[in-house]
């Protein structure tokens, strides 16, 4: 009987082990999932409400008046309505995130969605509130900088989406 | 003594369960990630050796002429020799690749890897010999169509890399 016990206790053991090491994969597999580019430092402008983190990856130069970033908005985060005189394309890289033109329904952004912005369209874009979103932005800088408008409302962030 | 075999037989059965779902789990997570965006349409002209895959994501158009495509390179394909009369910016998104411009030495490209490669200077790009790589090609069509040049010779393919 004894023996019975310790060769329990020795399957409980390894049991719980392996347990343990998918478990500690599984989380380690899903950050590199999330991590394409680096995080980069924390948003302090008040063109963002909610945690944003912004890395630029290119800047434009006279060359080629390109530039691109990537973004990460924790849950609930979202910027203000702006435009981009030379308009702008986000590519979805993770999470879950919300996307609205001016005059049109807000729309679900997820993994691998595109969304090409036409110039001096005002739109936000942000997290979903409950899921962090992670996008690059692609913007042209050859016709002057992005001009910031107004919040997004509650009533407007919290709003039914298209899809 | 049969009490004790068949007790055995249920911890072996439930170990080689659990390690059969970690595994399944893994490489699940694996594939998603190196896959963001589709893989697109195999490539048919010669502009390229070896399996190459590409799929556009934004088409260029008059209100923005920057065109994104996803192209995804099996081990030890690359592309011939060619330039972009507007520049491109390439965003490596997993993988292992090579990337050289004219009269600089090949460089090795990896997940999170950024290039800004001038207007008209002439470059080549692919996946490694062991490794595929996927990349995000940002190209301005503003000035014209990508000009293509020669084939990479096998002795510039295989050359040592400088990082």
């Amino acid at each position: 009987m004894k023996y019975i016990l310790r060769f329990n206790l020795a399957c409980l053991l390894v049991l719980l082990y392996s347990c343990n090491c998918s478990s500690v994969e599984s989380n380690s597999k899903a950050e590199e999932v999330s991590i394409i580019f680096p995080q980069g430092d924390k948003n302090t402008n008040d063109n963002f409400k909610g945690e944003v983190w912004v890395k630029s990856l290119v800047d434009a130069d006279s060359l080629n008046e390109t530039a691109v970033g990537n973004v990460t908005f924790a849950p609930g985060a979202r910027s203000k309505w702006h435009l981009h005189p030379a308009g702008q394309i986000i590519l979805a890289i993770d999470g879950k995130g919300y996307y609205q033109e001016e005059g049109q329904a807000k729309k679900i952004l997820r993994k691998g969605d595109v969304v090409k912005c036409p110039p001096n369209v005002p739109h936000w874009h942000g997290a979903s509130e409950d899921t962090a979103f992670v996008q690059v932005a692609i913007t042209g800088r050859q016709n002057g900088a992005t001009k910031w408008l107004q919040s997004v409302t509650e009533e407007a962030y919290h709003a039914a989406a298209k899809n």
